[in-house]
């Protein structure tokens, strides 16, 4: 780790010099662990990418791309059954959708709200924006209290992941509506995890100007290595948001390849289905081992067991070559968040899970 | 054009409300027109790039990609001569570099600088930021007046494009050195087109931490539609600005295919001889016509005309089928830049403003 002097520090906003980097999951890079730590997705994206990729590979690279990445936001816009590609912003992963959404709306000294506990990154956002951050902390079954939908003169932006993590768990698609219809400021739906969900909060952007979702191809397309995200929102919030975007934000190549994966229904309701029932075996084995673990809506399970030993478990789980996601967050407490992989992944973790707490 | 009430304004930060959104270079997207507006490389990228991105696209697109671009860094280090990767930091094109540059340095109420005529997109990078700009206007010989190199309390952040554009000039690299040592801020020298000029500025970034060099691969490696580039500066900057930087900015294709560019140094050198040779025809040609051509150390020139249509030539140029850029800078006057294509691309050009300026 290279340490900055006081000297270099004087030169950067001071918000900048006083924050520490956001830390994102463990990626190894030798490839000898199975992943089930970053909610990626356990298969190969769909063939029509892979195919989309190659093709634009041998387009006209040396042109710039479409600024507005504007084939991906025609397709999604008729996917999704959106009035036009005016409602779609696209972005360089659902990330730096979040970072527009945080220089946008939240000023230096003024303060965004997310839930607790939920995704840390937002934090990270306002820490780099000189930003305050406020968590509200959900109820024990994952409801929020009346704390989080209530207005505040400096709150210039409320997020809420839906589904959440580590909980996996949804607020209901009214119950958004109301919280929204109750801020002043506008409030972000996360849905990285929605495919793998109940419901969505579409519907909302249309009915108020102050919903905005963001959703990402990481998840539930198998694209994260892609970095592809977008937000859905009305027109003249999205005219706004993209005088910060960088002129060519969304290369030609993931452009290409977002565009064929959003047209691939079928092969999203396919991996969809077969991950969700890899999910109800893994929630019931599981619970068949003692373990607490909350109703997921998500591609990833949060349990926590009477033994409370979550960081040993996490930490043999890692030594015989699975790497799950140990989470401690003050005040709530500490837990297990283990990806949906292949039945296969997820069988040899749990075995590893079984061996520890039977042998003990 | 979607318009926002005043209302959906008032969601935004006020910087944002009140600023334009920066206007990139026409992109014709139907294929019909001569693109030399935008500095494009009119050559396919090297072969090497279009294999990688291929192979990439069958690789493990489901998991994250290296957060820091890894293997473009270690790459890029040992073509350039540093002394490690931790020197570069990578980025979704120079664009999403400069965006942190400005956010790193940059608090609301600061300033920044830049010389007068260069790349408007400072501006607009200070705008979004809620900071002030200012500008020092180059002498007549392109060179800088001292005034660029003043230290001043509230000024953060200075940058030199170099070569510049619209000039294509460049200011020598010890007199870079001085600007910097005399500076008490960060000074960017933006090298996007250095590949295409005959000194550059990186032995500087050794001597003074505060001297900082962006590139860029959309120009020199005709990669405008992938978007990548880097910064080079000393460990304990890229560290700190790495703070500011989304978690995976840089996706596993672009990184592939980055790291492959970077390392095809023939077919840069070949291209190089090409796009000057074609350079220099262009420059004779235009001072035969009459234009008092700027000597370029870029793959464009600048041009002005005593006759001073500047725009009727454009529109001329445009409407028989050639995009060249005219510039009107306030305070500076106007005139034509024009991108170096291949042979067949600018001696049509050059062919239809002989016409013009010889039927009148």
């Amino acid at each position: 780790m290279v340490q900055s002097s006081v000297v270099t520090r004087s030169l950067f906003r001071p918000a900048l010099a006083k924050m520490n980097a956001y830390t994102p999951g463990e990626q190894p890079r030798d490839g000898e662990l199975v992943k089930l730590n970053t909610n990626e997705n356990p298969f190969s994206p769909p063939p029509a990418v892979v195919e989309a990729i190659c093709a634009a590979a041998s387009g006209p690279l040396n042109r710039y791309p479409s600024p507005t990445a504007e084939p991906f936001r025609v397709a999604a816009a008729e996917v999704l059954g959106l009035p036009g590609p005016e409602w779609i912003l696209a972005g360089n992963g659902s990330d730096e959708i979040l970072t527009m959404l945080v220089r946008g709306f939240v000023g230096e000294g003024q303060s965004l709200r997310l839930p607790d506990p939920s995704y840390i990154l937002y934090r990270t956002l306002a820490d780099i924006q000189g930003a305050v951050w406020e968590q509200v902390a959900f109820n024990a079954d994952w409801s929020l209290p009346p704390a989080f939908s209530s207005p505040a003169e400096s709150l210039r932006l409320a997020l809420l992941p839906n589904p959440n993590s580590p909980s996996g768990t949804v607020i209901a698609a009214d119950e958004v509506a109301k919280m929204a219809e109750s801020l002043t400021c506008p409030l972000v739906v996360d849905e990285a995890y929605v495919d793998f969900a109940e419901q969505h909060c579409l519907d909302l952007v249309r009915q108020n100007e102050r919903v905005l979702v963001t959703r990402t191809l990481s998840k539930s397309y198998a694209l994260a290595g892609l970095r592809f995200g977008y937000l859905v929102a009305q027109p003249q919030v999205i005219a706004e948001l993209a005088k910060i975007k960088d002129s060519y934000n969304c290369d030609a190549i993931a452009t290409a390849a977002a565009t064929a994966a959003i047209r691939s229904g079928e092969w999203l309701a396919e991996t969809r289905e077969t991950l969700l029932a890899t999910r109800q075996r893994m929630f019931d084995r599981l619970v068949g081992l003692g373990f607490d673990v909350t109703p997921s809506q998500a591609n990833f399970l949060w349990c926590r067991h009477p033994d409370g030993s979550h960081q040993s478990m996490y930490e043999y789980c890692k030594a015989n070559g699975y790497l799950i996601r140990y989470m401690n967050y003050p005040g709530h407490g500490d837990g297990l968040r283990i990806s949906v992989g292949t039945d296969r992944e997820v069988d040899g973790c749990l075995d590893l899970l079984e061996y520890w707490l039977t042998s003990r």
